[in-house]
């Protein structure tokens, strides 16, 4: 069972790699949501998501005989690009499995970071079988965008680095999706003298995790449809206990109140967030009668957005 | 004649008033520029832009017999929004002139900090004329744009943080229309036990500092055509004789080496910048053979943008 030991063991070992991101607030949208609220810039970290740091701590907690055959993921996402940094960096390989119909942007910034892509059928299954026989031919490390220790403890240094610099936050929001960062979060959170309450945000559209705490099992997204695209995934079999085990409330929210959100961090904080970022914010100015008053740290997860499309034009 | 005692004190006096800004960097645009880059984000600053360091230094510099009566000013950009907001946070009405034919999302924004509008017609005499009759009838204090040493000690502060964090920039480079914030830099940076190096970006279309650098006289601005919308003023009496005493260069950028410089920095620093803002990094860019391999601090002064409507799409 991964511990607080391990996250802050990942935040020892990242340090040197990582951006350590500001944590920015804003007046406007404090006075909008009766709160107040500081929002960890993750849109700002290598990569512009937070998929960095836990990229970063599997590559660099592998041991070098085996670090050295390269590593290996399945994703189209974040994960994709964070983990292909992460191999350049280590100088050694990344075999990146993608769908054949991923966006061409996606696929151009993760050949920019010098990772090799093997192109797959656009379901599940030839995801995971194409990834097993590039990990049988080559012998590189799997690591997995969220089931994975190692990818847990990294995600969770980003709410180490939020309550180290603001002290006294009652309340941390983080989207779900796979459950990676979210997991992170609840084990630094709930690890802390004074421990601290979590929520998370999560798409109507792709609510997985939020019938999953209403039933006590991993019930698996059928056809989500959301337009945050990085929270399509299911949660995974180490992500679902520790969520299960230590969330207070998953609050979800409507693709119109997400690219509200969205625009509002855009308009008054001068910061580009994907739609996945805005969640939390949305779960916030929705439930705005029960957080009056509070201090609440929000991890923003990123800010990969095509700008040649933005959802409200 | 305004010194660098003057930006200390502004620094001091202001400091409980702004935000500290952060400075970013970015390993992608680095290597693009084939220099180290340090973006001082202004566009982070309260009302998204640096112009709050002036008007809040101006405003808490003003005795408070006279800061009763109120501050006023003629603008239609970020100094109202800044004056505005200086004027509130000091419990005093702030009234604006703006041209009547200033977009409704201008207006809107100064009238959201509860500054009083006064419209005028869309000439300078009118603005100036109109100024005039509201410091006649009220007493408020005037505070210009630029053309005041309160305000450019303040804006003097922004470099001053930015050589504070990160030791060893030897050039900094600022956008410049009517000169308040190149002019405080120049104070900062030649006033440094190490003089540092200053430059400008200037528009191409709003060429008037390019121009009056090269005739050793202030060359006003004739119907500037340019994107950048926060550089169409000219230079003034004050800012004139700092920038022809220290500065090292002015590079002149066309719109299109704007567009391409804001789209590079939106994308790959996930900031929001506006097009003023995105001129320094394109001179640089225009420059590389100069600045290679270099130190270098870009001040990104504002991040205020129509969101529907982007100059690339």
């Amino acid at each position: 069972m991964i511990d607080f030991a391990q996250v802050q063991a990942a935040a020892a070992r990242i340090a040197g790699w990582i951006h350590h991101t500001p944590v920015l607030s804003s007046r406007a949208i404090n006075r909008i949501a009766g709160a107040e609220l500081f929002f960890k810039c993750e849109n700002l970290q290598k990569v512009g998501a937070f998929k960095f740091r836990g990229a970063a701590n599997a590559v660099l907690s592998t041991p070098a005989d085996r670090i050295r055959r390269g590593v290996a993921t399945h994703s189209s996402g974040n994960h994709a690009a964070a983990l292909a940094l992460a191999g350049a960096m280590q100088q050694t390989k990344a075999y990146i499995v993608m769908p054949r119909t991923a966006p061409g942007i996606k696929k151009k910034a993760v050949a920019g970071y010098g990772a090799e892509i093997v192109l797959c059928e656009p379901t599940q299954q030839a995801r995971e079988d194409t990834l097993q026989q590039v990990v049988e031919r080559t012998g590189a490390e799997f690591v997995h965008p969220y089931n994975d220790e190692r990818v847990i403890a990294g995600q969770g240094t980003c709410a180490l680095e939020l309550i180290e610099e603001i002290p006294g936050i009652d309340l941390i929001i983080t989207p779900v999706g796979g459950g990676g960062l979210l997991s992170g979060t609840l084990i630094t959170a709930s690890s802390q003298t004074n421990p601290i309450e979590v929520w998370a945000g999560e798409p109507a559209g792709a609510d997985d995790a939020f019938r999953s705490m209403k039933s006590g099992k991993i019930e698996p997204s059928i056809g989500p449809k959301t337009i945050a695209d990085g929270l399509l995934t299911s949660l995974g079999t180490l992500t679902f206990p520790i969520i299960r085990d230590h969330i207070r409330r998953i609050v979800t929210v409507s693709d119109e109140e997400i690219i509200y959100a969205m625009r509002l961090v855009w308009e008054r904080m001068k910061i580009i967030i994907e739609p996945s970022s805005a969640v939390p914010l949305a779960a916030i100015l929705k439930e705005k009668e029960k957080i009056a008053g509070r201090k609440i740290g929000i991890i923003i997860s990123g800010g990969n957005v095509d700008l040649d499309h933005l959802p409200w034009l």
